[in-house]
């Protein structure tokens, strides 16, 4: 994939809301915000890690906030740019690259927005591999780069600039903001140069979530097994399948925090899954014992179509899928989980390691 | 006065502390941490608001936050100068002024503080002539200039620009981010030119101070009632003279909220008075009936010294002069009732016109 056209973004939505696991925002938002700037603005040109000049200027952007909330205040594509000038100005430099902070339905797709508004390629790349909650759970940070000076920007016009002693403060001062402005923001940070976006980014995030996307569709055609196609392309396993029965949801402290309860059937049939959630899946237990853990992800796919199934929008009685999936091995190290293990979320449990 | 020595400050001091009906820091603080960098830097020029250039480029500073923290958390010297460099520097411009954004035993003293670690002069003249609660209650947002982009900065070295759609964002954004930074921040906010400064700001403010310090000093050396001279000096009138019986007080939402109780001595025996603060007092009530309130100035001073007892000083058995004085009339217009009235208190009274 050398460039993304309007055409493209179906898939790539879909694909990434799997390796959202569950948060990243809503694919139709996200889709419909891309669609919109492509049109206005033209394709986006797609560049790889190894394209990238060591001297490049990179600026990941993001929304950042409550699923739940995005999916009612969409953002505006000017936000978008907004957040991203507002950083440029600030740190006095051109910028030359626009990348994605995580993979998701809504953050895969905004930087496009970007992107196509600033005239500017885009990297076929993220900062996670997959969706994390909070801002300072990206590899750049294990990699000693700063998540400031970074910008935030609401759909009002209202922006501003934190620059903070470390990327924890960073995290705690814009989400604050973040409620402030309604519980959904645009922002731009981890400014980067091309060399720093080499070593520390996950290549090929964006044909990773466009081959999903690919993936969905043609198991659908050939009537394969959506979600056996998604499995095996991501070396994961299947976990569990059930029936949604509760769903117990709340927007606290700017997240989206909740559990949902799975009734197995099929092959599960007389057990129970609960995933426990902060935006993203965070612990998967069958009957009482954790089965999945961050940083692995932990998707919820729709049993028929292989659709991924944000925890925004879990609802009584949907038939699940639920997959887990290896995260990039960085996270597994000491730093990574440390920023992302189990207990950083306040579950006194070692990560489980289904993949080492 | 044409400049600033250490030996000044005990007088601006206090008298500042009077000026601050209650709110603005206590004047102990914001003596130490002006004498500190006056010792440092040298003497800080005055410049009156007459003598300044129409071109200047005039930058405001101020403590944000809850008074009842701002006695255990010192700001660092540090931090002043880092809320003004980094609106400096986001302005991409000179700055040739410093000049307080209101009176108050710290927000008369910090403004000092930025002037000598940057070797600026600083404008005899404040934004309130008083202290008031939130950032947009200032007379220059009467005049239309916008409190941002503005700055923020906490003794650990974190900071932020704001830069927002109106005055009322700018306020509620910084609030949360002071509530982060731990209930009291340092901003730069209202940059203006020397024309807007002497359109909208309060002449002669330190000089004020310095003469109403001057007065307690000199009437208690005299034995004359330094009460009575303030109250002839600001044109007010005494309110009641009491004891205190009853102080609730909790810090919530970044400020110091409360009431007390006054049993009444002397004259007003018999009589009880309720003071109901947010960092300043608002509303003065004799045995239930509003007796004075915002915009006027009530000033709880000790009975026998005359010094200015603040809201986060007030304590059981203390025995005070409670006061009222004009506030600068431009407060008394429907524009400015709006911004500081009772009402946008929450208190469903008119303004109680004593001085009209």
């Amino acid at each position: 994939m050398r460039e993304i056209n309007v055409a493209d973004l179906d898939d790539i939505a879909r694909g990434a809301a799997i390796l959202g696991t569950g948060g990243g925002g809503d694919p139709y938002v996200g889709r419909l915000l891309a669609a919109s700037a492509l049109r206005e603005h033209g394709p986006v040109r797609l560049v790889t890690l190894d394209e990238l000049p060591p001297g490049a200027s990179v600026l990941p952007v993001a929304m950042m906030g409550a699923p739940t909330v995005m999916v009612e205040k969409l953002p505006s594509n000017d936000q978008v740019a907004l957040a991203a000038r507002t950083l440029a100005a600030y740190l006095g430099r051109e910028l030359t690259h626009i990348a994605c902070a995580e993979a998701g339905g809504v953050n895969s797709l905004i930087p496009m927005v970007a992107a196509a508004q600033l005239g500017l390629p885009l990297v076929d790349a993220d900062a996670m591999g997959r969706a994390f909650p909070e801002l300072q759970m990206v590899l750049p940070t294990l990699y000693g780069i700063q998540a400031t000076p970074m910008a935030i920007a609401d759909e009002k016009g209202n922006r501003g600039v934190l620059d903070t002693v470390d990327n924890h403060w960073a995290e705690r001062l814009a989400r604050s903001v973040t409620v402030d402005m309604g519980c959904s923001a645009m922002i731009s940070l981890f400014a980067m140069t091309g060399g720093q976006a080499r070593e520390s980014l996950v290549p090929g995030t964006l044909s990773l979530c466009a081959e999903l996307g690919a993936l969905l569709r043609t198991a659908r055609a050939g009537h394969a097994d959506p979600v056996a196609a998604v499995v095996d392309r991501l070396g994961g396993h299947a976990l569990f399948t059930g029936k949604v029965t509760d769903v117990a949801r709340r927007t606290t402290t700017g997240f989206a925090r909740g559990e949902a309860t799975l009734t197995g059937t099929d092959g599960d049939s007389g057990a129970e899954l609960v995933l426990r959630f902060q935006n993203e899946h965070l612990i998967a237990e069958r009957d009482g014992v954790p089965v999945a853990s961050v940083p692995d992800l932990i998707c919820t796919l729709d049993r028929e179509t292989g659709e991924a199934i944000t925890t925004e929008s879990l609802r009584f009685g949907q038939r699940l899928a639920v997959i887990a999936a290896p995260a990039d091995p960085r996270w597994h190290t000491p730093g990574g989980l440390e920023l992302v293990g189990p207990r950083y979320f306040g579950y006194e449990i070692d990560p489980v390691e289904v993949f080492q």
